[in-house]
């Protein structure tokens, strides 16, 4: 194998530059140099390589805005075609799968309705199969080589050993999903928790860049969190950590899609507050167990217009939830607490009865300077962080040993 | 200044040793340079810069045993004078002042009574002052120059800015503590959460070695606990994360001593199971809100000696704890929580319930391959621990620096 980055530092430094250009988009030599903290010389020498691999291109000289001095600069940008992987997201009859190209850009995207609870291991396999091949075939000059892919699974996942350990949309729990779905590909699969996913997208925007330490708690059907510390996302042991979901409100409370009783989830989630919702209001027909987004609109427009039932259930919700996070606060002290996914379609209803519960559980002191804030759910992010997680566990020196 | 190790990579390996010798005992070069992954020349050149300088010194060789080979090896050993450090524990009604060598070995020990509470910032460091000087003056050769101070404190603290955040034992918050001290004493002074003490010396030792992700639970007079994360202890934001004893077991529930309901705290530590028993039992006089040992352990017995309300009352602190524990396997995903601490006196009248609420709270996939241990209380650890933590934190460059 002829690599193309031989030692260590060289290769750090490669990866790095290849990040900058990901994250940030096209930039100068000089700046990407800055950026990363290595010489001009060093980043000359890379992007020659880079080029002659075709896994960057240059763009035409920047023109001089006014007041600039010097030579114009010429911007590096990743080379799209270079590499391309897909994201799949499973969650409760939904598979999403998008796919995306070397600077980390949706270039194709497919949402299937699928009854996730009849699935075996196998089935799994062969429907997965079938729609990676299809979305790579869709691509312009398709079918592709893929490069890689992300499984994003909601529920308790092994990055490490690539095993499901337990999700709500599947029956089987314990299974090893990455090992056979990379031998029928033929590529690498990583397996990621959903919340991990948009976790890592969101830890990268600017607005975010002050947070290092970040508690992304996903409302939805079920109830997921990831936490980053220091900018590193926590994994535990065996990659079962942060389910603040499966955190209790209260001993013998509501019962749980787990099986278990007062779990946070089992009160803030989509089928939780449906559940409750479902005999006493009337609501738009559909699976009550598995409530559709019209079913959920519908009932917090209830809680919005002043409806005294579905204002309760809300308050119970955010007073719940309000617990959950006072127990994240003391345990994990994190900088910021924010509130993304479908369910915060409900966060202005859950509001106040939160924040109560906040205040009622916890001290100022253990509160602290931790801070608590929504981000808007306009589009799901999942599969846009599984695409950026797979591309930054992608060796660019493994595509061109490839594609030579 | 003189620099004894002046590029970066040679002074990180000059700690790294400086660490092994204190961890494990004298050496022979050679298993230093295998321990560390150091060449023997790199370790040589070290070693002899450290003789220079009085931190180490030679151990005669070791007389062969049978069957070895070779030159008989000649050990380092760090030299036990080079450096003084003390750390104070200050907890409820009592202040422990211990002085301990270079080598991370305790040499004088000094427990004293007093009333915390009603202690300022101002007469909290007078008294600390006082017994710190009469700790270096009763030292061999004393009164001696101190090259450090940890200050562990039952409670919350900022680690890095040295602030007291809140403290059972005190009744001010929000307090600098580290700055006063440092001038009184004019040696470097660090403030640590006792947990975090405990912990440290506990993750040094070979049976915790397999167990990263450590979660060390410290019952007594509070419940206070330190988690390691792949070896490196949680601080969060401002050093407030890990805090268990007011994670909640129910909404509403019994009062704790920092002013809310429901913590675990109000059910399991020292203070709550006495104010449960004092009124039904007969057990020895003393402050019932500030329980003695010899209270605690006559109503240990009245559990274990079959006492239908001593046995009730651990039940009900066995079922807190329990879903305190669930909730920090549901987060962190541990390979092992680790209860220590006065208080595990009670751990056997508690067991069978703490086991049972686990049991209640999770799926078996979400306790995963998490193990649930004790660690024997037969001394306190938290002053070791400190005297490690101040002397890792003590650079050797100005240990030779100040003395030459």
């Amino acid at each position: 194998m002829t690599s193309l980055v031989p030692d260590p530092t060289r290769r750090d430094n490669t990866l790095a530059i290849v990040d900058t250009l990901r994250n940030q988009g096209p930039m100068a030599r000089i700046d990407l140099g800055t950026a990363n903290g290595i010489s001009s010389a060093t980043v000359t020498a890379i992007t020659t390589e880079l080029l002659r691999h075709g896994l960057v291109s240059e763009l035409p000289a920047e023109p001089h805005r006014q007041g600039g001095r010097g030579r114009p600069k010429t911007l590096i940008r990743l080379e799209p075609e270079a590499a391309h992987v897909v994201c799949v997201k499973l969650s409760l009859n939904e598979v999403q799968v998008v796919a995306g190209d070397f600077a980390g850009q949706v270039r194709h995207a497919e949402t299937h309705s699928l009854t996730t609870a009849t699935l075996t291991p196998d089935t799994l396999c062969d429907v997965l199969e079938e729609h990676i091949q299809a979305v790579s075939a869709a691509l312009p000059g398709g079918p592709r080589r893929l490069d890689g892919i992300c499984l994003a699974i909601q529920g308790v996942v092994s990055p490490a050993s690539g095993m499901l350990i337990w999700s709500p949309a599947l029956r089987f729990r314990n299974t090893p999903l990455t090992g056979p779905l990379a031998e029928r590909l033929g590529c690498p699969v990583m397996l990621e928790n959903d919340t991990n996913c948009i976790a890592s997208i969101l830890a990268r925007q600017p607005a975010y860049a002050d947070t290092p330490n970040l508690a992304v708690i996903m409302l939805g059907y079920g109830i997921g969190m990831s936490v980053l510390i220091d900018g590193r996302p926590l994994l535990g042991a065996n990659g079962s950590a942060a389910e603040i979901g499966h955190s209790k409100f209260e001993p013998g409370g509501a019962l749980c899609a787990c099986g278990r009783r007062g779990c946070i989830e089992a009160y803030a989630s989509d089928y939780a507050l449906y559940r409750e919702a479902h005999a006493l209001l009337s609501l738009p027909p559909g699976d009550s167990a598995h409530p559709s987004e019209a079913q959920m609109q519908a009932l917090v427009r209830l809680a919005e217009q002043g409806d005294p039932v579905a204002r309760q259930i809300y308050h119970k919700a955010g007073r719940a939830l309000g617990y959950g996070i006072a127990n994240v606060l003391a345990l994990f002290n994190p900088d910021l607490v924010l509130v993304t996914g479908s369910g915060v379609r409900g966060y202005a209803a859950m509001q106040p009865a939160l924040e109560a519960a906040i205040d009622e559980a916890l001290v100022p002191e253990l509160v602290g300077a931790s801070r608590l804030a929504t981000h808007p759910w306009d589009r799901d992010m999942t599969c846009l962080g599984g695409i950026g997680l797979i591309l930054e566990a992608t060796d660019p020196m493994r595509l061109t040993d490839l594609s030579s």
